[in-house]
């Protein structure tokens, strides 16, 4: 539906809404297998969260669903109901169309294809809607209300199970000509392989700094008389342990973050940014940051963009998201045409 | 000088030419040992060019003396004068704040730190001026009338002695929080030497992909039994070798063409940029371009950024200066604050 019909059909509640300050607004986080939804006020506070399992679902229309009972969760618990609904911003884990609010293509995970995502929230909730790439979500979060906030030019790096970026330049989130900038997860650095990738193979880069490249790095090195953890650890458990000089643990670390330090540095060469944000459940561990600073700091005295951890951590995508639906409230019509 | 004093200096002789369509603009490339000049009517025709050696002289104020008597000449070519000059622009070989007009640093060649280049061209020249990065300025050629033209985003990649990029997102140049985005040549990719990089040291691309880290692989692997080329031959004689078939000369071009494929594969991640143009002596052979594109192919089917040869070729940087000179006679204060 064009924008100007969209703004038509909701803007008579809007308007009398906004005209008294009132209202709520919901973001909305959608994880490969889990769901989290926050309720603000018009100011930005959060008023009550919600979240729940999706495990095994992965029907677009069944998800929607599922946010639209969330929604009513919350706003019942706050005392109200869907009329004060103004506006709903969702981060989706896949390369979305943010002026046609189309996710195109997800992990195999949720399998979507062109899922007219933002027009099925919009008809579930009766509210304008915005519907953007959950890591572009995290950066707009750490911009309006973390650790990059006032920044014009800064770097997210989700660092996960697989490593993304989200990209703000000259203050605003740059998405690329087909809506998949940030996919640094196939960078090619001294170390990565470059073997060719197929379709829905890791990337270079994910391979050895993403979770399950830890993990499998830590297999390789593995022997039950010289390791304190496991073979199945995880990625931050290995972390934890490299903390107490754990000789195995600290050699995992030591290429993770020597390969995370070669593509920050990359990054900065070609954007002359001058923040990066880590985050995602490896990024945010701290011995990850500490050891790529220090590599960065030997590797180019004019080159030392700074590095820090996001300062919402996991919440960095559900705030984007509802900084967002208070901009498609205040704005309906001018969203996603930045 | 603020640009509003700048604008009410200059704007009674511009706006009575500008009233008839009349006088002409001068583009200038500043290279690291010569002078280049066009001059531009005010439909972007070139009338006459000019150029001269600048080998020991890097004094700025003598350099915008040089180009004052290279415009005069031109000027007198076309049986005009000084009178009908509307506007300059300069591309310089260093880190260019193009807001303030200034030349933050350049290479080793000029040595030139902190230097207001636009006021001293202005002092000379009588009319508005500006200066820029001269890889930026070929980008802004190709862009405005060369093999990008229309395109929304795409990277010039300058390959000569060194390596550097000119960005162009959503339509307009790139130039980074410290206007020095685009220092790819720096870039750790497979294969480059993660070693630290000291100042004035070539980078870890360059030394593989630039010219002269191509002139000393082909002398790493020279022996008089084996070479069909001199020991001291250039990196175009090399790859024209290479495209006889040469064992040695493809050796050489198979390192740069599978290191510059990787740095492009990188960008184009980054950026999701679906155009790179080649340019710079190194840059601009075909067997370099070819093979690049070879490898591209083969890393990862979904990324697949359109690699082509610069169609201006070693007037790029001197055609961005005309059209950027054509803008600053049309709009004086408006230009540089993109």
């Amino acid at each position: 539906m064009p924008d100007h019909q969209r703004g038509s059909q909701i803007s008579n509640r809007q308007h009398s809404l906004e005209s008294q300050g009132q209202g709520f607004v919901a973001g909305v986080d959608i994880g490969g297998t889990s769901l989290r939804i926050a309720l603000s006020d018009m100011t930005g506070k959060i008023v009550a969260e919600w979240s729940t399992s999706t495990a095994d679902i992965s029907d677009p229309h069944e998800i929607v669903r599922m946010i639209g009972s969330g929604v009513d969760t919350l706003l019942a618990k706050s005392g109200s109901s869907r009329a004060e609904l103004r506006a709903i911003a969702a981060g989706a884990p896949g390369i979305t169309d943010t002026d046609k609010g189309i996710v195109l293509a997800t992990s195999y995970l949720m399998g979507w294809t062109d899922v007219p995502f933002r027009d099925l929230l919009e008809a579930e909730m009766g509210v304008p809607a915005f519907i953007d790439n959950d890591v572009n979500m995290a950066a707009l979060g750490e911009h309006a209300a973390g650790i990059a906030q006032g920044v014009k030019n800064f770097v997210f790096l989700a660092i996960g199970t697989g490593v993304g970026a989200g990209i703000v330049l000259n203050g605003e989130l740059f998405r690329g000509e087909g809506w998949i900038a940030g996919e640094v997860g196939y960078m090619l650095v001294p170390g990565a392989s470059v073997a060719p990738v197929g379709d829905g193979q890791p990337g270079a880069l994910e391979e050895i700094v993403g979770g399950e490249g830890i993990q499998a790095h830590w297999r390789s090195l593995w022997s039950e008389n010289s390791a304190t953890l496991p073979i199945d650890a995880t990625a931050t458990q290995i972390f934890d342990c490299a903390l107490r000089h754990d000789p195995l643990a600290r050699a995992v670390l030591g290429l993770a973050s020597r390969t995370l330090a070669y593509a920050i540095y990359n990054i900065s060469l070609m954007l002359n940014c001058p923040l990066f944000v880590l985050g995602g459940s490896v990024g945010l561990h701290p011995a990850l940051g500490d050891a790529t600073r220090a590599i960065l700091l030997k590797q180019n005295e004019r080159v030392q963009p700074q590095v820090v951890a996001s300062s919402l951590g996991t919440k960095a995508q559900l705030t984007g998201a509802v900084c967002r639906a208070l901009e498609v409230a205040k704005a309906p019509a001018l969203i996603g045409k930045e």
